[in-house]
């Protein structure tokens, strides 16, 4: 039965309409099998990630979202805080999946695809992934910079050979201002785009590419990834710094392993290989 | 000053002196550096793993164990139960190791290795490991008649390149009686060495081994044990089956490798190399 009502997927951007986030909405046009079919919303909170630990212990299913307008504690990778206003799309999602423990880590690559490639299909611009879990948005008024628009932060429990959950948290800078201090690095698609987004048709669109993703990489592995990952990264060909646990070490990002890592040609002429650590690019 | 009181840790065996664990006497006559430092003591507890995770939470220090006389929900790998009567060793260890989440499955192997040692020197007889983490038992009057004395259980959380923490979790049948139907593959020590043990020494041995194994671990990684877990895995040479989540292998085990994996040659002349799974010795 055709009615007068506009279709709530029709578009992404807002004219007038005012940008609140609407779960019931979000989940029931959303055609995907798990992921958002249960959504926890709240107006303010500290961390949608320690959310998301409190609903998996009493049992929340596997998709489950936890998604907050703000949040006042929320976290990046190593404990570092992450700038959660208003107006962003911030959430995390419950996962149990049947992966091996060293499998997971590759999920922050398989996720930051899905997001950029979903980016681009809904917002009509370009994306690019920064290894290991970051999601980078080119200014077309100034080809060839890109900013970060997004971080993916994956936590796990296990045991030695058995994944028990998954949590992962994305923060999606859409709507909302940046501090000063991160703008040299940091963009919202609103700045990008000119116009504001709706976060909900946003969020559909990402929950749905990140269930397509994660479906084909738990049957299929990181090999099927692994050619377009690397055609969207942004670190191809180019000098870095590369800082894990123990050392800072600069090179040449030569590619992405089909195992996930990171293959560095340093000045010495020496191949080495990086399964975590946060990178720069050298000009 | 020399007291007439006897020694604490004079000696392993039960005579008359009732079979009972004293967490005060364990921590003060206990020459590690964290592990055991903090006990928590149970009577009678659901299940010694859930309870460090709780601690854990309020933010038990490194080297902090649960143990408990009895645990009535006690589970194994892969949520299978663990039988768990008043008699035995039922403890749970909290570290926050400063090592990546794909280093922590080794740590099976490294403490099966130290509780099979210190159970040796400790109590006169001979232990194997098999992977990936049980230890099994001699019984002198049975030569080369070896059954599981003792389990492991590692549970962590995880970011993708960080550790938050780890639980391991141990089972060390005692005194404590067991079902039928495990005996034709699990034995007590008591049964073996016909007396009673004393837990209260046996436990400052394991914490003590363990501590020690985990710190040079920690320093050097797992090749430094290499060569002894080899040396005193079961598996040697034998021919077994191995069952993961995806196959089960019938071959014959050729050796661990440096990466604590197992190598198997099949049938077929194939190498074959697991990092997980359980296994069984063919005849």
């Amino acid at each position: 039965m055709q009615t007068g009502k506009r279709n709530f997927r029709d578009t992404i951007f807002l004219n007038k309409r005012p940008d609140l986030l609407n779960p019931k909405k979000i989940s029931n046009k959303l055609f995907t099998r798990t992921f958002g079919k249960n959504i926890f919303y709240f107006n303010s909170i500290d961390s949608t990630q320690d959310a998301a630990k409190k609903l998996e212990q009493n049992g929340a299913p596997e998709g489950a979202v936890v998604i907050a307008e703000e949040q006042t504690k929320a976290r990046g990778r190593g404990d570092r805080s992450w700038f959660s206003p208003k107006g962003g799309l911030w959430f995390s999602l419950l996962l149990r999946p049947s992966l091996e423990p060293k499998e997971i880590p590759l999920l922050s690559l398989v996720f930051s695809l899905a997001i950029a490639e979903a980016i681009e299909k809904e917002c009509k611009v370009i994306c690019k992934v920064k290894w290991p879990n970051d999601v980078l948005l080119e200014n077309p008024r100034l080809k060839n910079s890109f900013k970060k628009v997004c971080g993916i932060l994956i936590e796990m429990s296990a045991e030695s050979d058995k994944v028990h959950w998954v949590i992962v948290g994305c923060g999606v800078n859409v709507n909302n201002l940046l501090p000063k201090e991160l703008i040299p690095k940091v963009v919202t698609l609103k700045e990008v785009l000119g116009k504001k987004v709706n976060r909900n048709v946003l969020l559909q669109a990402l929950l749905k590419a990140m269930e397509s993703f994660y479906i084909k990489f738990v049957q299929e592995g990181f090999s099927v990834f692994y050619n377009s990952y690397n055609q969207k990264s942004i670190l191809q060909d180019k000098n870095i710094l590369i800082e894990d646990y123990k050392n800072k070490t600069e090179g040449k990002f030569l590619k992405l392993d089909s195992d996930g890592s990171l293959i560095l040609l340093t000045a010495r002429k020496e191949l080495k290989k990086f399964f975590s650590g946060d990178v720069s690019l050298h000009s």
